[in-house]
């Protein structure tokens, strides 16, 4: 199996997902564009337990918890699929920050916590939250934190101000970042607590408004205040201090995800770029098609989606194969590399329809304004070049 | 005088101007960027009778009309003060496309079109609109039309379907752009047509979802059909199939209106990085501005604004002394060059901001979503890239 | 076997090579740099030797006819390793022009031609040369061709004007491209035949001076003047009419050859970048490879540099796999693709190097100079981009 | 008199020097592109003669010391019209680095040193350079240099190494940039230092190859290692001390010259570009120019082109009024700006031209790889980035 030739099963399973997306979901877009989640929610539940009813839920699961048992690389690809659409990942439950979560709390959960939390999450029946980024602290230095959870008895006290938590409205529980030993080792001072949103204390202040939308549910990012949120002992997940080791962890296949996702949307995006070359007459008789300009936007954008793509696949083959610590170069670089080819792409696109690119009849400016966060989330683009460079430099040093 | 020195009246009017700007505009843009017009509107009407009251009303009208009376380069000037807010140029009434439709109405209206339309809006009494790009049809080509103005006795019968009609919702009337020769030679097939919005057969379909908003009033663009709209053939504008003559005319100085906003937005936005970078600190006692690739932004920004003001302003001074047929070359560099070098800071800033540069906190996402349609609107960059290369390289032909 | 996972023979051999290019060749870069061709050529000559001697030679060809037997993708990685340096593919006798015209005399050759041509450039004892583009003629176009080949008895009588015939000084023959029937299809006039370069009436007028350099022998380009050469029809190769043809198969496996040496160069600018980064002061104990720009060049080197690769690497083994036509697109995408990578990173590299990179202590100026033509050799960019294009287009269409 | 609009006066002589740059030097271009000094040089010493019979000579010279009394923006537009072809400047006695060395002298030569150096570099009787690039110390940091020049009696005996001393071959003193005191503050531990050539132990190493040449006289850059050179205490220009105060001066208007001569080859290139994209067919009756990426190129280049020429006099006129010290941020802002548009330019230039711009037929392939050097002489872009931008910032901080 090489890089983008996928075992024929796999191939199958891509086929059947690329038709469950085209027939069930594309058809979904325009609520969710149009921000009609009262329409739209109901029929994406529907979806969802479709979903499921034809096995495609949980990609990035092991067997064991119910999911499909894909290795990282055939996750990858199916996270493309899902890609060609907003709604892709909510459809078979691999959303961020639920995916994410979900891997958490299988790694690292108490049998209870499992019970409680993990359990209801598999099965779709609730959603959860990650709360580490805040307003006050550059997110491209994560062991900067001033929301602190103080031990009081067998419980811990947490305070502080969190925002661009995603999904917090409607949430079941939030996983939070919060210094456990403001003394400890930088990388030591963190853990990370489950704060279930009905706890005193919790209190969303609102959702923020991010590129003039502050969305609904899972698709909204809220600033969030811990005023003396009581939670036991026992909801903090692994030792105390692992905080940033668990988010290191969780990092790793994440970035193929979303990376994966990215790809996706670029295929969407080229796909919907050549239709619209194709359909659209500047003089009779005259496509699009034929401007040299365009011909040269698609040539360059098909020749950078087709390298960034193999770039992550190896990524995630090296991942499955050595760990993520061994491939953390290989990390690194799809994160602003990739990034950088969808920003590309989803501009060109946007300009070959002219005027129909503003508008929300295509998902393209839906893209355009909220991807514009993948150089910025995870950590800015110039972090990840800044530390991969350090990483390489350091090894021609004497 | 020279390009970006001014004169010592002229230095003082922009500081005057600047001063408005800060202190009476800078602190609406909240309620602006959270869509909240209900607190906005009042409040902006107070701001504009004060802005009238302070002698800084309509800097594009000559003075017989009861205007400022600027040189085209003056009003560059004053254009780039403005654009350093969303709210700038309405405030002082000469926002697109009712500073268009003035001048049209200026140069081209008969006594009564004068009396009736020109004045209500001079004295910023209603709002207009302007309405000729057409979903079915190419905005790269503007003969391509499929509105018709059929005449019908002394009156036109209009039927046509437009969009990206720019503050049609609350306007007074639209000057509509329609075919009322369909054998004539391209360029004289349509003419302008006054259609008040009371009447029977204009309906707006919808204020199109732009970027994720559907935007109100002077902010929005609206699909709009005409319905067997009769008007009085009086209500044309010019001499019948001089409405592209009219609309080139337009576009000169539009064009340095609009580049000089954009360089107003450059700057705000090259300012708000500066400040950004200065303040954040990724590590104690070290701040953004510190780090190489932000300064980086901050040198590349500054010498492209600083160059693509120059031509901006040179090519205001041509068209002053030798009109806009002269600048031809100029008016179609200046459209995509700045253009580009808009979005390039725009990305810029947004990034120094991290998570903050996606929040509705600062203009910078406001105009990154809505500022992307400045390679689009007025003809997208490549056909004006294509015009000009063709006049220049006419002239290498034998 | 993945696309970067050579099996474990290639690596052996691999790691041989770039022994053999580290040990043997990297000491000869300097008298070429220098022009020094008097001291150069006795020792390559020697190198050369020893390299057949331990088996590396002809790595393009099959082991019936005494190369090392590799498929395209297996050659694509010696390629790569041989590109380190501007000796490495003459070392191994698969240098271009040799290289391709070997493979056409295999495929295309008379058993009589394959005595006389084939078998001396097999063995390293002559060298031959290509005779396609003319100054007259838009090379992004190679059916315009104004050398003609008449027949006259059983001789051709050919007669044109050649330039850019790479390593004609010293040569052996030519293999040239010449019209056979004007009167035929666009792409059946010409017809390749070959013309030993004693032949009365071939005229090498001179090296061309490019970029400042005439070179020597197979580091030419020679301007050439076919003055009535007559050559028996038996010279010719392939049936009349056949030279589109030859050359277009000739094409996908050089672009192979080509885009994994531009890896290799790539990676031998990075080495070099890096290395000074790390040695290179800026003032006491700060060394370039601290500074931000430095740092964000050699991720951005690194992660397009790896991602070029596997495309590169991928249509290797898809005309493996399916064939020359089947990988067509893919031919198409890595010639542009590659080529602006390489230029970016000979760039970045040089200006790391400041000074010393504008000499030619280091290959990083040779190559920034004539490596400056991968953009337009074998077709400009824009040629490949519109072709492509078009075919991913013309999918689209109706 | 506005930027780009000279005085009447003014545009006459620049008419009249592009006739001459036309009609006397644009035919000697090619000995010099074949490096054929020999026949190039008598020749090109006869235009000397004849430019200065016409008062074209020492034009940023005042006319006090016989030169045309012209301000540095009027200078900046004649090394305009000079940069046209790499003959221009040394035409008129105005090449780097005899035009920096003029200024210096004249502004802290001695009577002296004035008789004896200045007298007969201003008529074009010597060549002078300039010493002051190590090949141990990175050239970003100027205030690193390990040259010494220790006082015996009344003599320094100097001791170092240089290179890229430009034009050093038959030149008939060079100024030494060396440290005098080396334990003075970092700024105040060099002084510049007249040593004739024929002084004992001025010591040409070679002509160092750049980018492939090691060019002749005027145009050739020397490796040079100073041993013992005793020279008078006398030779001293200025106060002990004073070298890095004296180096900043000569930068700014240096920077002007540069940067003009660097506008003057985009547009040649830009005009040699449109002539082959009018010339050139691609296929019958279809040239280069109708294809869109030849038209893009066209129109980007012709707005970077102007938008960066007003740029650069601006940066002259506020030197003119105001001074070096406060257009420092505008003559950092030009060195690194225009830089990147001359890249630019040249590039589109050769690949419009194809193989043709690899050729040294037109001077596009000299340019292409000598004015590489424009992005790292008088410190690298980066140098100028940072230092721009740590001004710009500096103004934000409390």
């Amino acid at each position: 199996m090489t890089i983008d030739t996928p075992s024929a099963e796999m191939r199958l399973l891509l086929r059947t997902l690329a038709e469950f997306v085209r027939e069930e979901l594309l058809p979904l877009e325009r609520p969710f564009l149009y921000h009609d989640f009262d329409t739209l929610m109901p029929i994406l539940e529907d979806k969802r337990r479709l979903a499921q009813s034809l096995g495609l839920w949980l990609p990035q699961i092991s067997a064991e918890h119910g999911g499909m048992g894909l290795s990282l690389y055939e996750h990858g690809l199916v996270s493309e699929v899902l890609g060609r659409t907003p709604l892709g990942h909510y459809a078979l439950n691999c959303q961020a920050p639920d995916a994410g979560n979900m891997e958490v709390l299988i790694e690292h959960g108490t049998p209870e916590q499992k019970e409680r939390f993990l359990l209801p999450l598999l099965a779709g029946e609730v959603r959860s939250c990650f709360s580490m980024t805040e307003p006050e602290n550059a997110g491209s230095n994560p062991t900067r934190l001033s929301t602190a959870a103080v031990k009081d008895g067998d419980a811990y006290v947490i305070t502080g101000h969190k925002w661009f938590t995603t999904g917090a409205e409607g949430a079941a529980f939030a996983i939070v970042m919060a210094v456990t030993d403001p003394a400890a080792a930088r990388h030591q001072r963190a853990s990370m607590i489950i704060v279930p949103t009905d706890t005193p204390g919790f209190h969303i202040v609102e959702n923020t408004s991010v590129m003039g939308e502050r969305g609904r549910g899972w698709a909204s990012h809220a600033e969030i205040r811990y005023d003396d949120c009581r939670v036991p002992q026992s909801n903090r997940l692994g030792a105390e201090g692992m905080g940033f080791v668990i988010a290191q962890q969780r990092l790793g296949p994440g970035r193929i995800h979303h990376c994966m996702r990215w790809i996706g949307i670029c295929e969407r995006a080229f796909d919907l770029m050549c239709r619209q070359a194709v359909l659209r007459e500047v003089a009779p008789g005259r496509a699009l098609a034929e401007m040299g300009p365009v011909q040269n936007w698609v040539a360059e954008s098909r020749a950078e989606i087709d390298a960034a793509r193999l770039l992550v696949l190896r990524a995630a083959q090296r991942i499955d194969a050595e760990g993520a610590y061994a491939a953390r170069d290989d990390i690194a670089l799809i994160k602003f590399h990739v990034a950088g080819v969808l920003q590309a792409v989803l501009d060109r696109a946007i300009q070959v329809h002219g005027a129909l690119g503003m508008t929300d009849e295509t998902p393209l400016a839906f893209w355009y304004r909220h991807e514009r966060a993948a150089r910025i989330y995870d950590g800015p683009d110039e972090v990840h070049k800044w530390s991969v460079a350090k990483r390489i430099l350091g090894r021609y040093a004497l």
